[in-house]
Parts: structure tokens; C-alpha cells; sequence
């Protein structure tokens, strides 16, 4: 028989942003409906591909989360400690686990489920509001990383991409060279962007008359603008 | 005095994500209570950092989307046409606008208050746990995103830049070079990631005995194994 022990569970889970979504009282009642789950050292917690249905707080120990590559590589993501919790997104839309969690000593877990916490949301519209605005900050936060990602250090490093290679570019006389013939995928592989967004940056540029696109050949009408931008002014 | 005209509010605040949460009957009563508003060619329709209340969609014109980077540079980030819809996440979380949007053409737009939509979901429990799944799905997305670039894409690039930094050291007569003097922000900033990934990246390969770190060098000491993950292997 399973002793829950002395685990403050509202005070555990609390940690997930979930919980800021929640009044005093639905924090209290959840927290009564989350119970004390033990996996010993070594143990897989749960695997990544599999259904979710609750997330977890960890009471003691600590857990190893980790995903496949697509070459089948396992690489670790983040080891957590007692009091971080985890399946968090799982616990809210019921999919598929994005990684996967193990054991790495023994470790004691407050499990909260997928129903518990959808019972409370039906009786409580406010508090599923709260949550969509609380998810709508992560969304926002994660926008605005993609967004300088692409708009904002993309420019920059791909000018400095594009000097450098003709820059750098061996068995010719007259460096820097004038002309590229490396194709848009392998630019935005270089650069660690997506083609579209090298595509889209190169055709601004063309237009302004920094570079031209003919026959296969990016050539670089403008170097001194380029070197601008590469400096990031 | 406004007229509605003959747009079909319903069909085209439908390519909204919100409007997948939604049945027939709530998506029917939210487009009902949206309204034509018209700007001119050249208008702002809402600026960046203005508390947002509204989604909008275009039923005739063009609009254009743009933001003032940290250097006060203004960037287009995307040129919509009628069909489409914006202002999504402020709908949802009344929260600042995240971009500048203007008019580019005069334009008819179908707007959706924030208040109308918390009506409907204040009496519809399940469209708000629909649309928290919803919210969900994009941030698993931005996830997988975020995990690519840290930890698929970072091991290769930076593999590939240190083979690079030691092979084109110039000034040097034995090549390549076993030690680097540059910096980890700096090698974060070549490989377009955080000092805090590229830390991990490099104490995983100093564990592994392919690199050691050492009064401020980085000393190459398997360049084989590095050459491997440089080819993805």
C-alpha cells in the first residue's frame, strides 16, 4: 500500500506555470487529487512517442530527460531535481510525450492527471482563460526567439557568410571573388536558417541592388553595403 | 453609417486556429459579432506595444507587417493578403501588440473583439480546453524548433567551426592549429546559439576527451572524432 508521506503536493506542483493558472482553491483541491508514484534508479518514468496523461513534480531524486535523434542518437536533454517539475504540456492536451524521462536515482514523484485537471477546468471557465493567456506569453516568448532568429541575426550572419566565401574561396586569382554558386538550401544550411528565410533576405537584397540572382550565380554587386550589414549597422 | 457589405464573416475569420476550437454554433454567434472596418492605403491599423483586443481578417487589400528592431530599424515581416488573419494572440490574451501593422492598400477587415470571444468561452468550458490543446500544439512546435537548433544542429556547426577556426588560422606555419583563444560568446555568436548551449556542448566533448578546455584555450584533442559529428555521423 502506497503512503503518500509527508510531501507538501500543492506546494511541489505549484512550481509549474499551470498552477499560476489556478485560484487558491483549485490549486487545494488538485493537489488532493495528485498522488505519490516511486521508480527506482534506472527506471524509465515514461518514453518519448508515448500517450501523456499527467505531468509530474519531483519530491526527491532525479530524473534524466532525453530524446532520440532522427539517426537514432539519444541525446540528454536536462537533468532535473527534486522540486522542477515535468509534463506539463502533456497533462494540458493529452498528446504524445516529446521526450523521454528515466530515473537516474531513486526518485519519488507527485503525479497530477490529465482528469483531475480537466474536471476543474469544466466547472471553471476563468481559469481555463488564465491558462490560455499563460500559454499565449510562452507562445509570444517563442515567436519573438524565432523572429530574431530569422529577421534579425539572419542578415547579419549572412552577409558575413557571403564575404567570407568569396572571401576564402581557393584556386582563384582575384579574391574576393564576385560570384557564389552555392545554392539557397546550402546557404541556409550554413547560416542554420530555414531556405524560405534565405530566400526571402536574398531577394530583399536583390532588390535594393546589394547582390543579383542570374543563372544559378549569386553575385555581389555590393560589397560595402554587405560589409555593413555583417557589422550589423 | 457602416454597412457590412456581402462578406462572408464566418469563412473568413475561419482560417483562424481559434476557429478550429470552436463548433458550429459558437463560430456562428463570435461571427456575428464581428464588424467591417475599412482603412486607407497608408493607415496604421495597430502599432507595435499598443494593447491589443481585436483579431482581425482581411476581406479585401493588402496590409503589412513590420517591427522596430532594438536599433530602432524597421523590418517587414510579412506582407498578408485578403483571406488572412492577425492579431491572433492578442484575441486571446489582451497583451501588446508584438508587431506594427499598416495598411498597404485600402482595406476592408473583419474584426473580432476579445470581449465577444470571452463571452462565448466563459459559457462553453469545452472550446476553452479545445483551444488551450490548440495552444499546445504550437508550443510543442516551437519546442521541436528550439530543440533542433540547440541540440541537433549546435554539435555539427560548432564541430564544423572549430575544424574550420584551426584550419584558416592565418599567421601560423603548422596547421591546423591544436588551440583556440576565442571565447565562448564568441563561438556562440559564430554558430547563431546561446554561451550557455555552446558550454554544454563543449563540457560534453571535453568529458569525452575530444576537446579540453584550459586557461582560457580550447585545445583540440581528437580532431577525428570531431570531423565525424562535423558530417552529421
Amino acid at each position: 500500500m502506497e503512503v503518500d508521506g509527508d510531501f507538501n503536493k500543492e506546494k511541489l506542483l505549484g512550481r509549474s506555470f499551470v498552477f499560476e493558472a489556478l485560484d487558491g482553491q483549485a490549486r487545494q483541491e488538485l493537489a488532493s487529487f495528485a498522488y505519490v508514484k516511486r521508480f527506482k534508479s534506472g527506471e524509465t518514468i515514461f518514453s518519448m512517442g508515448a500517450t501523456g496523461q499527467s505531468m509530474m513534480a519531483i519530491a526527491e531524486g532525479t530524473v534524466r530527460v532525453s530524446m532520440l535523434t532522427p539517426s537514432a542518437r539519444e541525446i540528454t536533454l536536462n537533468d532535473l531535481q527534486s522540486g522542477e517539475v515535468f509534463g506539463e504540456i502533456a497533462l494540458l492536451d493529452g498528446g504524445e510525450r516529446s521526450a523521454t524521462v528515466k530515473a537516474l536515482t531513486n526518485c519519488t514523484l507527485i503525479v497530477l492527471e490529465r482528469r483531475s485537471l480537466l474536471d476543474v477546468l469544466q466547472r471553471n471557465p476563468k481559469l481555463s482563460i488564465h491558462l490560455i493567456e499563460l500559454l499565449c506569453h510562452r507562445v509570444r516568448r517563442s515567436d519573438e526567439r524565432m523572429i530574431e532568429i530569422a529577421f534579425l541575426e539572419l542578415p547579419v550572419r549572412l552577409a558575413r557568410l557571403l564575404l567570407r566565401l568569396t572571401e576564402a574561396a581557393p584556386g582563384s586569382a582575384d579574391r574576393p571573388l564576385k560570384k557564389l554558386s552555392q545554392s539557397q538550401s546550402e546557404l541556409a544550411g550554413m547560416t542554420g536558417n530555414t531556405r524560405e528565410n534565405v530566400n526571402r533576405c536574398l531577394r530583399k537584397w536583390q532588390k535594393a541592388e546589394l547582390i543579383e540572382l542570374r543563372d544559378g550565380w549569386l553575385i555581389l554587386e555590393d560589397r560595402q553595403a554587405l560589409e555593413k550589414i555583417a557589422a550589423g549597422e
